[in-house]
């Protein structure tokens, strides 16, 4: 077989390339809007070129860690630019989490350095007590750094870094996202610059952005969905509007004075944005494209949000593991789906189809292809897909197939058109508000608690985080515990959006299987037959 | 560094997506009409499996190279699919060469295998008598294959292969495609399996291709062009109507009849169609875009067009090297630039931007990069960059910078917004009626004429072909000889399209520097002194 005659490093696209375009078709055009703070792509590569330098000054070496905790800001984005592209790995710590989840996520992955704003620098301190490898705090902020600090800014003025570290490569980590996991460990997902690259220009098709789009990043910037519109949206030389949060006044005041053209929701947003009373008061109308995640929309909701507000739907179906776009139901599909055809309506309720670069197939158990309609395991393929957990082989070998897809876990069944019609998590996962919670996690902090003696953990309807999460309990003989005490213990050890908003405490031992298994589905369904039936 | 835990070869994509994406999303829809032939997605899969066990029953192994010799046809869009997708690489030969340019490629590549139509059995008989690597003939047409050939629907028929070799790779070579050379020899373009990938990716961003396209194929399918765009229609389930080559009114016909909505011409096709009579008749509401390539359109010409069709534009510029994509002018673009804003209109005259993922920059001779207005060569790089040229070790150090860029060799400017302006070929490059013509092959030809001393060919401008071959000649004292015996004598050496048009013949020497180079550029200027104003 002939190979390359010329080894390129490059070949299969590193994250360079989409602020290097942008300084090519856009220098001088404004890059992130961050409350007063303003850059053009000029600027902004300056400060990247600035920051890779100062952050090699460090003594870091090619594929250490820098952690980070933070809200959405200008430095946050510039860091998903400097620190891949000097070849170190991007740990984007989920702020939501407990104390003591963080301290377990910077333990795996080794990072060196905490980047923090102010809003978690409390956290930030007591993590570099705990961590061993941790060796200094960066402050993510404005204004000075406290004593003993590094400041951003600081490093921004180093000597820059304009050439590539000699060992980029499409196959070099660039960031390592923790997952919850069935086995109620935190993961560590590894993107490759070749992950990242390769789902940005995938998205770019079923979901483009253009240079004339202004984007509010509002979703935080540790979830891969807002990593792929970083970079999706400076690829093409548009403008980044940073929104701390969700807060339906400020967002829709930020999109009426920001003439905002696209944002990233999750249904229980588009919910909260609709019933909240200033919303009807904004002017709109820069507003084209909304993209929602996480979940279908229910059909009154999208019927009622594509009512009132002028901009079309994009929805994204996905994982960290395959960073993060499987498929996406397009603004098409919208429209179709509101047309009174019963086919396209029917598909409102899907994932939609396969981005273009991945492959799907549906398995049965025993891993032959499911025939159209029959409900299988979805198993994916593409250029996006992560190369494995990180220091975790054999949960990495588990995830894969024998032929080196990975397994997502939801079941699925496919219509003739490609259509995903998700029907379970396989995994156990709930999605509430637009976060995954995997079970066992919530399962394994409320066994903890020494009057419990069993506990099943799902998600219930939930008018505004469509799932919430909640806990059937069985207590010890002789034990005592009211739900307030399940949910504060609770709150010590897992993050506030895991903790259930409903426990159920039963005197008598939960319903299981003649194998001893604990019959989850049965104490789920009486809660879902209202449902269960109008999402099909 | 961490490396990925598990090798997956076909992380940076293959070319087994396009076609399996589509049956997914699209396997009972019409996938190519030719004629009256038309199969559905299903169908095609089911006979490209086939096709790939019946060329791998054939004794070939990973790497072998089948040559094609052929118009566009279902056939052909076919081998696209089955040759690549065994591990074989397709050298698709360009049917305008003359024998003895098709001999020397055929040698070069090594193919084993040659499939030809029936317009081209002639020499595809006379190829397997001449090239000792050649084993056998594939009659790639309609009835029985000729005595002693196999035919393609024979193979078709064979016992699929529905698992991938298992050392295909995104780093496979899929195709060579032979382009001519400054230094009179053409060179085989290696195009890697994540080569075309990443270019169909790219290019289904500013030139989205959707399911309800039914795109023309009129453009040969041995070109770059046409193979990307094989690709990027398969990938989102559209229909390909195949057209065996460009007659204005069987284009119109087709339009009508078919309801194109996609086709890719060049500016001297637009030209044709525009001016050929039944063009008015025509009902061509369902063609929504018209991509061209090789040159920017002239600026009268693009308004009469999108004064008469009802089309958006679409530009593209490349080179074989780059698989082929480098920039695109986009609709938006053409819009824009008929608006009244002379800034605008100034970019019709341009090559676009970059396409994402593509880094640019502009060199100047020493290596450094040229400000903004400045010309200097495009220098490029991404993930749809060749490997290299086969078997040319030499020639491929040459095309590359040191840190791994292509040389286009064209000389170009680049606005302040990215827009590439083409001013030269540094390559001494021809382009008339969408082909390249190096000079230098045609001054070969001339050259070996026994009459000539001296010769200079370059392009003059031309009404429908944009530029002509010229050949300004010398004779040698005492020799005479025609303008028709020279360009009868070409004939017989090089394709038609590279046979100078136009032959001027001088008793004296042709004027040269002081270094005593031919000054090919004083000899050009008095053809282009209105044209090259008017360009800019």
């Amino acid at each position: 077989m002939p190979t390359p005659s010329i080894p390129i490093p490059h070949r299969h696209g590193t994250l360079d390339t989409p602020l290097s375009r942008a300084v090519f078709t856009s220098a001088d055009k404004v890059a992130v809007v961050d409350g007063t703070h303003r850059f053009t792509y000029r600027q902004m590569a300056d400060r990247v070129a600035g920051l890779r330098g100062g952050l090699l000054g460090l003594g870091l070496a090619s594929g250490d860690r820098v952690a980070g905790l933070a809200l959405n800001s200008f430095r946050h984005l510039e860091a998903w630019f400097a620190i891949p592209t000097a070849n170190l790995i991007f740990n984007d710590l989920n702020f939501r989490l407990a104390p003591a989840e963080l301290e377990f996520i910077v333990n795996d992955s080794g990072a060196r350095i905490l980047l923090a704003d102010a809003t978690h620098w409390p956290v930030a301190l007591d993590l570099l007590d705990r961590c061993p490898a941790l060796e200094r705090l960066v402050w993510l902020d404005d204004g000075s750094a406290p004593d003993g600090a590094l400041g951003w800014d600081a490093l921004a003025a180093a000597a820059p870094l304009t050439a590539d570290p000699p060992d980029l490569d499409a196959d070099s980590v660039a960031g390592i996202t923790y997952t919850g996991g069935t086995t109620g460990r935190p993961k560590g997902v590894m993107q490759t610059h070749g992950n990242l690259i390769a789902n940005t220009k995938q998205l770019l098709w079923a979901n483009p952005l253009f240079a004339h789009d202004r984007f509010l990043h509002l979703t935080p910037m540790f979830h891969s969905a807002g990593v792929a519109n970083i970079y999706g949206l400076t690829l093409v030389g548009g403008t980044h509007i940073i929104c701390p949060g969700f807060e339906p006044e400020l967002v829709g005041r930020l999109i009426e004075e920001q003439s905002i053209s696209v944002c990233v929701l999750v249904p229980t947003m588009v919910n909260m944005f609709l019933h909240h009373p200033g919303t009807a008061q904004r002017d709109l109308s820069s507003w084209r494209l909304c993209i929602y995640a996480a979940s279908p929309m229910p059909v009154p909701l999208l019927r009622r949000a594509m009512d009132q507000l002028p901009c079309e739907w994009n929805q994204a179906y996905g994982m960290t593991e395959m960073c993060p776009h499987v498929s996406q139901l397009t603004p098409d599909d919208h429209r179709l789906g509101l047309s009174g055809d019963p086919v396209f309506e029917a598909r409102l309720a899907s994932a939609g189809q396969p981005c273009i670069g991945v492959d799907v197939r549906i398995e049965r158990a025993d891993g032959t292809i499911a025939d159209l309609g029959e409900v299988g395991e979805i198993v994916v393929r593409g250029p996006n897909m992560m190369p494995g957990y990180w220091n975790r082989p054999e949960e990495t070998a588990r995830a894969f197939t024998d032929d080196g897809w990975y397994r997502t876990g939801d079941l699925a069944s496919v219509d003739e058109a490609g259509y995903l019609f998700i029907v379970d998590r396989a995994k156990d996962m709930i999605v509430s508000g637009g976060e995954n919670v995997y079970t066992t996690e919530v399962e394994t902090a409320i066994m903890s608690h020494p009057a419990v003696l069993e506990v099943a953990v799902f998600g219930i309807p939930d008018e505004r985080w469509v799932e919430a999460v909640h806990a059937e309990i069985a207590l010890k003989a002789g034990h005592e515990a009211t739900a307030d005490d399940i949910i504060a213990h609770c709150r010590m050890l897992i993050g506030g959006y895991k903790v259930p908003r409903s426990v159920t405490l039963r005197s008598e031992p939960l319903p299981k299987s003649g194998a001893g298994k604990i019959l989850k589905k049965d104490l789920r369904s009486p809660y879902w037959t209202d449902r269960d039936s109008s999402l099909t």
